[in-house]
Order: C-alpha cells, then sequence, then structure tokens
C-alpha cells in the first residue's frame, strides 16, 4: 500500500495539475513511492471547506487506512475584501483561523497519524488582479489586497505555531522571488510555471523535514535494472 | 466517492505527470470529477507486469470500489531486439499477446465493471535512440527499431480487437504528425510534451466512447459561483 498525500484547498490547489502545477510536480517526484490525491475546490473559503470535509475525506479510502499527509490550502478567498466583487467569498480574520483549527481537529480525529501541513496564502498583485477583472477600466478596484492577504497569513501561522503544526508562509516566501507580482503570479493570485515550483519547493522542503522524503519513501516494486531477467521469480516470487 | 481512473504500465506511464505529461493532462481535465491514479514500472515488459499484477492493484481500494477504467500501456519493453543492448527486456511476441490477455483476465475477475483500455507502444526513431545509448558512436545499433514497435503494436490490436476493448494505436497515430521522430520522440521513445498532447487527446477520446467524459462526470461539491452564501447549508446541508 502507497502512502498517500492529499492536497486539500482553493483553486490553487484544484489547479495544481495544469501545466507545471506544484501538485503535478509531486505526483512526478513521487511517481514509483506515494499517491497524491487532489481535493481542490476553486473559489471556497474556509466556512465552505468545513462544511464538505467529511463528504470529501470519507472518499478517500477508509479510516483504517490514513494518508501520511494532508495540505491544507486556503485563505486567498476568506482575505477577499467583505465590500467588493468577491465579498461574498469573504470570511471574517477571527473566524478563518477558528475554521483552520476545526479543519486541524477533524483531521486529527479522522486520522491521527497524518500529518496536517498548513499553506498560508499566496501574496497579491493587486494591478494584476483589477486587470483581471476589469481589463483596461483605470476605475476599477481590487478585490483583494496585498496587505489583507498578508493578514490572513499571518492568522494561519499564528494558529498553525499553537498547534505546533509544520506552515508554509507562501505570502513571504513568494515576495522574495524577483519581480514577484508578474514572476510569479498570472493574473495577481494565481501561479505561473514559476509560482508552482516555488510552492513545490518549500512543499517538498516540509514533507522532507516530516521525514517524507524522496529518499526515505520506499519504491514500489523492484528498478527494472535489478530484476533478474534470467530468473524473475527471484525478485517477484512466484 | 470519486471515480478511478488507473494508467498501468512502463516509463510512459510512470513519467506521465512529468511537464506536459499525458497522465497530468487527465488528473487536469477531471480535477473535481475523477482521481487518476498512477502505476508506472519504467523499464516493465508485461512478464513483469504480471508478476506485480496482483501487488500493485490491491493497493488501489477494495474489490467493492471498482475504477471506472484502466489504461494497459506495455510493449515498448517487450519490443526490445533480443540481441541488443536491452535484450533483457524482450519478450517473444506471442507471450507478450498471452500475457495482455492475461492482464484482461486478470482485471475482468477482480474489477468486472472497470473498462479496460490498452494503449498499443509507441513508433520508434532509431537514430534517436542510437543518439540516446551511444553518444556520436556511428557504429552504435539501436537496441529497438520500429518495424519491432509496429509488430508489438498490432499484436496489441489483435489481442484487444478479438477480447472486443478500446484500444489506442499510438504507433500508427503518432506517425502521422509532420516530424514525428522529433517532434512526438525526445530520445527515440519517450513522449516530448506534443507527443504526450497526442496520447493525452486519444485517451481522452477514448474514455468519452466509454461514457467517461469531462461533460457526463459529476462534479464533486457545488461551484463557487453556485453556493448560497447568505444560507451556504442550502448548498451543503448542515
Amino acid at each position: 500500500m502507497r502512502p498517500k498525500l492529499v492536497l486539500f484547498g482553493d483553486s490553487i490547489t484544484e489547479e495544481s495539475f495544469g501545466e507545471g502545477g506544484w501538485g503535478a510536480s509531486l505526483a512526478h517526484l513521487f511517481a514509483r513511492k506515494a499517491d497524491v490525491i487532489l481535493r481542490g475546490y476553486s473559489g471556497y473559503n474556509t466556512r465552505w471547506a468545513l462544511k464538505i470535509l467529511d463528504k470529501t475525506m470519507n472518499g478517500i479510502g477508509g479510516d483504517s487506512e490514513e494518508p501520511a499527509a494532508v495540505t491544507v490550502f486556503f485563505g486567498a478567498n476568506d482575505a477577499s475584501l467583505p465590500d467588493q466583487k468577491s465579498g461574498f467569498q469573504h470570511v471574517p480574520l477571527d473566524e478563518y483561523k477558528e475554521n483552520l483549527r476545526s479543519i486541524h481537529a477533524y483531521f486529527k480525529k479522522k486520522w491521527p497519524s497524518t500529518t496536517v501541513i498548513f499553506i498560508a496564502p499566496p501574496p497579491i498583485d493587486e494591478e494584476g488582479r483589477i486587470k483581471d477583472l476589469c481589463g483596461d477600466d483605470p476605475s476599477g478596484q481590487a478585490e483583494r489586497t496585498n496587505e489583507a492577504a498578508g493578514e490572513f497569513a499571518k492568522g494561519c501561522i499564528t494558529v498553525a505555531k499553537k498547534l505546533n503544526i509544520p506552515v508554509i508562509d507562501t505570502w513571504s516566501r513568494m515576495q522574495e522571488i524577483p519581480d514577484w507580482r508578474k514572476s510569479t503570479l498570472r493574473d495577481g493570485l494565481h501561479f505561473t510555471p514559476l509560482g508552482n515550483k516555488v510552492l513545490f519547493e518549500e512543499v517538498v522542503k516540509t514533507l522532507k523535514d516530516v521525514g517524507l522524503s524522496d529518499e526515505k519513501l520506499v519504491t514500489d516494486q523492484p528498478y527494472y535494472y535489478e530484476v533478474d531477467y534470467k530468473d524473475p521469480s527471484k525478485n517477484f516470487g512466484n
């Protein structure tokens, strides 16, 4: 039975198997070692995530088969400004933090041995958002700001530290990349291939810290050059 | 419970979640609709595939949870020339066909409702193989030929027709692509992004023929713009 890695989150998770996507890169890295299970729900905030949590996780195999790890990557939608176009996705910061605690509690109860990893929301390029939503209309307003995203990222990190679980500070890490607004973000919010690569590397590092590295995970079945081709039963049994 | 699509094959399956890979593209297309499970074993022929079949498929969920479909994509290694460098991977054509029948029989017994799809091996660019294995040594010999690959492809198609199951004729389809030797193959055998795209589109067509299309599969959870944000319990229950 291969270990499972579950990716639970919003659109940045749902589209993570697209070209250069961080989810596909994980599946590729662990191609013979672990199954990467995609549970991304575009546009969802933590309030809605909590409501689907049990339904969506029950489909992933029995309670006896605990995944090795699950990433929880919400906040980009919660941090939408309440009085703008995407206000219906907004969740107040305190509720966001409480929802993250509830999601963590759910996993600890359902799968006690599973490592829960929080991923904080990414930074926002407001100009990119305006262009995406309003085209060239200069009167347009961004429905998300980098400042609000930063507050939710800090909230996510605070909750993770308190729970003593790993957390990836996407918001800070991506702003270290040269020209991050355009180089890592495609529309001010979603990732370019470089943005995907940055997150992929952070997830790989975090998994390694909890013992889930390419080196430590067991390869499913012998490599072809290890097979005794004159007597393959030596490798495979009968 | 989402439908499962299992990809069983050799290196062209194992690496199908790499950049532009046909497996990742399937996972992306079905991101909210189906789970794509990767079971690729680089270098394996059908003889070894048969030996690991039960072990590798048992890990995919109980017998009660039958995948919607499984692709069986072997033959590139079976078709290695017996008297060349990769001869240890060679399997005689008659045994190859018999092994394919046995793999099909295994699936029909284990998962009677699962659609088994055969994928015939791709064409070979001998010049690309020599370059990959021998560098610029002009005396080098290819360990695979397009002619041999074609015979195994025909064998695969014959078995599939007899079993009355869908089959993708990769060998013929890829040779219809302009400059196929270099445009679809990276080293005379493995796929470029274009080669991946060609196979991806064939798999999508084949899945559609058996009722597994993006349009027909059910989306897991409502789209975010369908959520009644003032009363999400209308969508999600309590």
